[in-house]
């Protein structure tokens, strides 16, 4: 069901600081930049193996990223997990009880299929599910 | 430096209902479980493709993890990496003023080296660098 850690997101404040700690401290290569205003972030991605950190400073401060740095302060945000079929997946997290933020794929960063889940079923754990396409 | 991601720690107050979730919700394979006395927590690791999913069960309310949870509740701890090399990347990492929890490796989980770094130079983010032998 799930194949891999696609990644882990990290809430920033300072967008400058995070990428020279993973890129100069950590060396990890940037790969990709966007601003993702349907989610309310600026979000950079660096690779690790096959996996990547996600870093995500908001947009303003009354986001969903806003709200949880001004309660909990830089740090982890999220996991992700890379899935071949989403809307399969929804599908039977659903059945199981699991409760879903997005009952339908939205769009993601570079253009992917994503979907959260609701930490209130799991285990506290802000959740997201990726579709992983055949190239990646 | 960082080869992949290892795993993903959580904090869990139950332990139970989180291995229940990761297990038949979310169809991981529990790959091992082991109190590891100096960390205060009973740890249960779950395989994701080639990393895991790490559940922490504190063993008293007076440990790291248990404090943790008392503080911000179940949910995601900390981030861990695998490195080929955990002291010339403790090493490396010091030359750039990261600050270290652990000067030097300790045993974690499974026998593995591990070293923790400290949130206040890392984003905020509880961050572990683990040795990964050659057969893993």
């Amino acid at each position: 069901m799930f194949a891999r850690v696609d990644h882990v997101g990290v809430a920033v404040s300072d967008l400058d600081a995070a990428i020279a700690l993973h890129e100069r401290d950590y060396e990890m290569a940037l790969a990709h930049r966007e601003v993702v205003e349907e989610q309310g972030v600026e979000a950079v991605l660096l690779d690790v193996g096959d996996a990547h950190v996600e870093l995500l400073r908001p947009l303003s401060e009354d986001s969903p990223v806003g709200r949880f740095l001004a309660k909990r302060g830089p740090g982890l945000h999220h996991v992700a997990y890379g899935v071949e079929d989403i809307e399969a997946t929804l599908a039977a997290l659903r059945g199981r009880g699991v409760r879903l933020i997005d009952e339908e794929p939205r769009t993601g960063i570079r253009g992917t299929r994503v979907a959260f889940l609701h930490p209130s079923s799991s285990g506290g754990v802000l959740t997201e599910i990726v579709e992983v396409g055949g190239g990646h």
